[in-house]
């Protein structure tokens, strides 16, 4: 992961992808940012010749986003990545009034094929 | 299907679930309506001793939806579902202008272990 944050950073794509990509390797977490910002992070991970899959990861309203990032990026950028795995799941998020509310999570592992 | 509506009708259900349930066997489509309704829809399909699969099926905004709809069934209501697939894609929808969008698409199939 650090070497692909190095390879971000000399594009100057450092600002638009270090909130996107720098918790964990191989890993794009989907926000409210603008969609081709993800697209842009996946491709940048895949750009690493070792870099065999990257993972989306979402939860809540981010979960459409995630799906978009995923075809957009297979359709019209790198025909030969596939969706190896779908997982789907449920975390505990606190409530600013107490307690706790379940929010679903998409984690959307994608491949890419020699 | 024709079975399933049917039960839904008994159960006074057929006004919520008619527009949801009743395009394909076993398949709920996510729209608009509220999270609860197709809950209410994947059990009710299940509640057919020989479904062992449903379906949930949605495209755009609703995909967040289709994953609260399989996580809150799975979690609150049916403890014994599991995802059994689920499978992105992208569909061409006409435009208003003239033309077509690409849309997101998922999917998820649950099914019901003994």
């Amino acid at each position: 992961m650090a070497k692909c944050l190095y390879v971000c950073s000399q594009a100057n794509l450092y600002e638009i992808l270090g909130d996107i990509m720098s918790k964990e390797p191989n890993t794009v977490f989907i926000g409210r940012n603008p969609t081709m910002n993800y697209v842009l992070a996946v491709i940048t991970c895949f750009s690493r010749e070792e870099t065999k899959e990257v993972n989306l990861k979402a939860r809540g309203q981010a979960i459409s986003t995630a799906v978009d990032v995923a075809e957009i990026t297979r359709r019209r950028f790198m025909k030969n990545l596939k969706v190896e795995r779908v997982n789907l799941g449920t975390e505990e998020m606190p409530r600013e009034e107490g307690g706790t509310r379940a929010v679903s999570t998409i984690e959307i592992t994608l491949s890419k094929s020699p």
